[in-house]
Formats: C-alpha cells, structure tokens, sequence
C-alpha cells in the first residue's frame, strides 16, 4: 500500500478539492486524475470466464472511463486471497476491493444472503429493482458498513441449475443424509430437511464430487457447471435452482479507500459495476443454451425437482426466515423490506410478463416438437 | 454547433492524440477533459418519470463521470424536435443526440422494430443478451450507420399491458375495423387481422381516446398509463402485451459527434447509457405493483387476451415477418439472427427460470388468496 494517498474528494466537494489541488503544488492534471492502482481478488477462478470474466471487463471498463489512470487488477480465487475471505482481505484493506457472493459469509451473519439470493426470492430483475428502487442496496449498505465496506452489485447470474445428484432424488424424504454442496442460506434449509450442507469454493468441486466426499452439488448453471466437468462425476442434473431464482455477485469496496477516491472515480467504479452487471448476465443468457445441449448430448439427465421436495423446500425456508428474524434484528429489518418487496413484484409479474413468458414459451415447444 | 471541435481521439490513438494535443499547445488538462455541451431531445413527456427520468438520469452520470465537463441537456418531447422525429433530428445533426425508441421509425424501414422489441419476441433480459452476446446490437447498429448514428440501448420497460379498449375484446373478430393506437410493426399484424392501427406519441394519447378518434390505445404499463390518465377514457385494461415482450429505450448519436469525442468521453456515455438501463428497468419494475393496484381499485377492469387473440395474432405475426424477410435483405439478416438465438433463449428459459417462477408464483397467488 504505498501508493500516493489523495485527498478524500467526496468529503471535501470540488471546489475544496481545487484549493488542496493548488496547495500540493502539482500539475491540476495530475490533482484530477490521479494515477491509482487496486487489487482485485475474486472468488472465482480463471477458468471460468463468465464470473471472472466479469471482473476482467469490470477492470477494462474502469480503464476505459479514466484514461487508463484508475487501474485495477483481478486475481483469480486463491492468487492473493482464498476464494471465500475476500470479504475478509476488504474489511481489512488488505486488499482495496474484491469480486464475491455476498452469501458466502451467511456464517458471519445470515443477512449477507439477501446480497445475492435467498431461496424462493426474487429473480434478476426483481432483485436490481429492490436493490435500487426498493431499499435493498442501502440495507445492505448499511450492514457492509460495519465492515468497513460499500457494496456495488456487479453481475448475476439469473435463475439457476439444481445441481448435479449422483442418484435420483424423488422425495422429501431423499434429502436426508444427503451431503450436498451448497451455497448461502440454503444450507440452512437442507440442514432442516435432513441434508448435510457443505460449503465448499468452486474450483474444490470436481475432487469432492468424484471422491463421493460429497453426493451431489450445486454451482450455477450449464455453462459454467460444464467448465467444471461436474457432468463427468454426477450424472442427474435438477432444475429449478429453488434456493437461486437469482444470485447476485458483488463488488466489496474498502469503505476508507472509496472515500478516498476523487468523484469520477467513484462514479468510474459505480458505472463500471454496472455494466459488468448487464454484461454478465447477457453472457450468461447467450452461452447456456449452447452448453445445456452439450451437456445432454452427453450424457447428462435433466431432472425436475418434485412437487413434493418444492413444497417441503417452501415450508423449510420460510419457518428458517421467520426463525432467523425472531433472533436477529438485522435480518429482519432486511427480511421485511424484502418480503413486502417480493409480494408486490409477484403480484405484478403474473399479470405482464408470466402470461406472456408461458404463451412464448409454449409455442415454442410445440414449434420444436413438431420439427423433430 | 459552434463549441470546439477536438481530434478524433478514437482514430488516433491515446500516443498520437497526446501528440496533437502538444500541437494545439492548450494546457494538458483541456485536451483530456474539454468542455462538451450536448442536446438531447427525448420522444417522451416530461411527466413520464421513468422514460423522460431515464433521460435526466443519463445526463447526471455522464456529468458524474466527466467532473462536469460533458454536459448533456434533456429536452421534453416537442420541445425543440416533435416526438417522433427524434431519429432525423441525430440524423442531421440539428441536435448531438437524442432518447426514443427505434421501432418508431418502422416507417423508414421494418428493420428498426428489430431494436426495441416485435411482437412475440425476447422478455427485457433475452434482448440485452441479444444485443450484447448474441450480434444484435453490432447488426443495429449496421443500420443506423446509414443514417450517420450510432444506438446505445438505454432503458427498457419490460413486457407492457395490453392497454386500453373502449370495449370488450373477446374473439379475433372484435379486432376488425378496430382503431388502435400500437407503436411498431405490431401496427402491421393488427392491419393484417383487419384492426386499423394509429401511431400516435404518448402526449396525444388522452384526447385521441376521449375524443374516440381511436377505440383503444396501448402505452407502456400500470405507472406511465395512470400518468397520461387513460384508464379515465377507457375501462378495460387487457395482458399481456403480446407485441412488447420487452421495449427497449435506446439513446440515437450522430456518428460525427460521437467520434468527436475523446475516448473516455465515449466511454462515460457508454456507461451511464448501461446505468440508465438497469435503472429505468427497476425503476418501472418497482412502481408497476403500485400503480396498478390503485388503477384497479379506481375501476380499471383487468381481462386477459383470450387464446384465440393471441394464436391469431402469432399466425399473423410470423407471417409479416416472413414476407417482409421475403422482400428486404436487411429485415431478413436481423430476422435470421433474431430468430435463431430465440430459439435457444426460449429453450434454455424453458428449463431454469419459467418452472421457478411458475412455482412461486403459484405460492404467492395461493397466499393472496389465503389472505383475503
């Protein structure tokens, strides 16, 4: 850390920043657009080009935005930092910000997970619009402060894969001593159904999998699953994701090292996030159909979660919820917010967009049977 | 149009601009962040907070990139340019750029519809991952260089109402002789099912439906809807809008003034054009519930287009587009692309997010119910 610390712009407004600039003596070129170089670790790793690859554009972007000046550099999941303490590494200024899932440090506090996804919620759109027209992003902003972060969202994914079983899974009772990994808040969920949920990094899943460690994983869907070769040791691929109808990735941002850089470079950050939102959602949306067909000409067995293990699922989650809002004051507040917002947006999406996604689709099924 | 003109940094490169800059023997810092003053004339009202706000919000984070150096002025529909001639005025360079949606120029060519939404194509994330991972946006923007502009998408509404009809609108029938203010080639299937389509901006709504120079009009959704106050004229409000599956809001350039632009100034509009559109998306995602609520409880009357509607206007719908496609190469091109990655779009949302939704959509209706 032994790059030039600037004046803290945001707290001290342009024109203050002027006079600082003229005080230090230097070139006003230099004052406002200062040279700045970031680390950037990301709890993904390389391979997979959608997630990291996110966090690649995300630098570029902020290259493009400031002449090349603000330069951040992505690290690959445990290049500088292990993939799930990059939370950590921020809060500490070990590093000046990171690419992670919010959900990954439910252990630290169970709100985290409303960050990304929490089981039965929002999908994409409806998770950005709580975020910024529903409150979301500052109640999360505010639980990030306490670790000395701010927050930006910076991706997703959209609704994702079940996971790939080893064996069939056909009902609730199936569950029980399952051991599956899992991400976020759902873990706590399989745990109330009887499973044996597992936290375990991205690039770990593959050994786990083929050493029976585990019986089954879930990661996120056909693209990225089919980088991780997870077809080649589980054979049943289940959909729907309940617990991921969205999963929202994130930029943690050291909330000193934030205040510290000039306006345009925050609005730099904070633009680039958002572009790298919609980029990686696209390219998720573009490439797994593609991979989905790979997969199944494959070998892979498309599985539909039953009835009876949504319905279960549904009941588990929402006794955790309440249990959870019961004993944590943060996690309700956020809860709330979140429940009203949900109920809202379901009410308006079966009105415009279900009825409409379900004739389009239906036809298009009857097209592609008819072709065969 | 008489601010500076400064080198076409793009063409250039950063070296060779560097060099032309010590030409022009200007300080270094207004060569790297010259003073640009732009007009943008909007095809949308002022009181429409998400379209026109959409504008507004694009010139405050271009303003926040820039230090306040690009400046970008907002203008009303009929303000400086009518509402739907937004594309000429770019065009001609009488203003630097302009926000309004491209199937209003169907008229110049079918081929701009391609760019906002036709009818029974993408939901909003299905067209960004086509416009962006998919050659959409490469493809419009092959078209609108030939009107010296280059698009950047900008907002979306997502799949909008039905909108309003004066009556009952129960069989293919009830669509004959029908007049009814629809925006884009959806104008051309109502025609083909015998209905007699108006294009009209969204200011002119009102009276034209009061007055019953038209039978019924279709706008965007519940909050812009309840804005231009047509529930007032019309009491039967129809889903889904089978011709906006999404509609996407774009921002027109012309080609010479955007090359005109220094790199990072192309790049913060770039960005804030990325921001407008997930903020105006959310923005209509989280005021929609709300407004419709309150158009219900003051009598709007909710009816679903019956099926023989909407495999009616399917069959018609592909039908356009084939002869169109029969008849002009450039519809044709956009048409194969467009309707090859629906295809996979459609597969894929089969799988993931269309049995997610169904499923929870389900539950909160059930509970809604069980509520009452």
């Amino acid at each position: 850390m032994d790059r030039r610390r600037f004046v803290t712009a945001s707290a001290l407004g342009t024109a203050a920043l002027g006079a600082a600039a003229t005080m230090l003596a230097k070139p006003a070129v230099a004052q406002s657009m200062p040279e700045v170089k970031w680390r950037m670790p990301s709890s993904f790793p390389k391979s997979l080009t959608t997630l990291f690859g996110g966090a690649e554009y995300l630098a570029a972007r902020v290259a493009a935005l400031t002449d090349g000046k603000f330069k951040i550099t992505p690290f690959a999941a445990g290049e500088i930092v292990p993939p799930l303490q990059v939370l950590d590494a921020v809060q500490n200024g070990t590093v000046e910000m990171g690419q992670t899932a919010p959900y990954y440090y439910v252990g630290k506090d169970p709100t985290f997970a409303f960050g990304t996804t929490v089981p039965f919620g929002f999908n994409a759109r409806q998770q950005q619009a709580w975020m910024l027209h529903g409150g979301g992003l500052d109640l999360m902003n505010e639980l990030f402060k306490e670790y000395n972060i701010i927050g930006r969202f910076s991706g997703n994914t959209g609704t994702q894969m079940g996971g790939w079983f080893r064996k069939e899974i056909k009902t609730a009772e199936d569950i029980k001593g399952l051991k599956f990994r899992i991400a976020g808040l759902a873990g706590t969920v399989i745990a109330r159904m009887g499973g044996v949920p597992q936290q375990i990094g991205g690039g770990d899943l593959y050994p786990a999998l083929e050493k029976g460690t585990i019986d089954a994983a879930e990661w996120v869907g056909p693209f990225d699953d089919e980088k991780l070769g997870l077809n080649k040791v589980a054979k049943y691929y289940y959909y729907p994701g309940w617990w991921e109808g969205n999963a929202m990735l994130w930029s943690l941002i050291n909330l000193d090292k934030y205040k510290e850089l000039p306006p345009a470079y925050q609005a730099a950050l904070d633009a680039a996030c958002a572009e790298t939102n919609t980029w990686m959602q696209a390219k998720y949306d573009a490439e797994n159909p593609a991979a989905l067909r790979r997969l199944v000409a494959n070998g892979a067995e498309l599985r539909v979660f039953s009835n009876e293990i949504m319905q279960a699922a549904y009941k588990a989650t929402f006794e955790v919820f309440e249990e959870l809002a019961g004993k944590n004051p943060k996690f309700k507040k956020v809860y709330e917010s979140w429940k009203a917002f949900r109920e809202d947006e379901f009410l308006w999406f079966r009105v415009a967009e279900n009825p409409y996604e379900n004739f389009v689709y239906r036809q298009s099924a009857a097209e592609a049977r008819a072709k065969q």
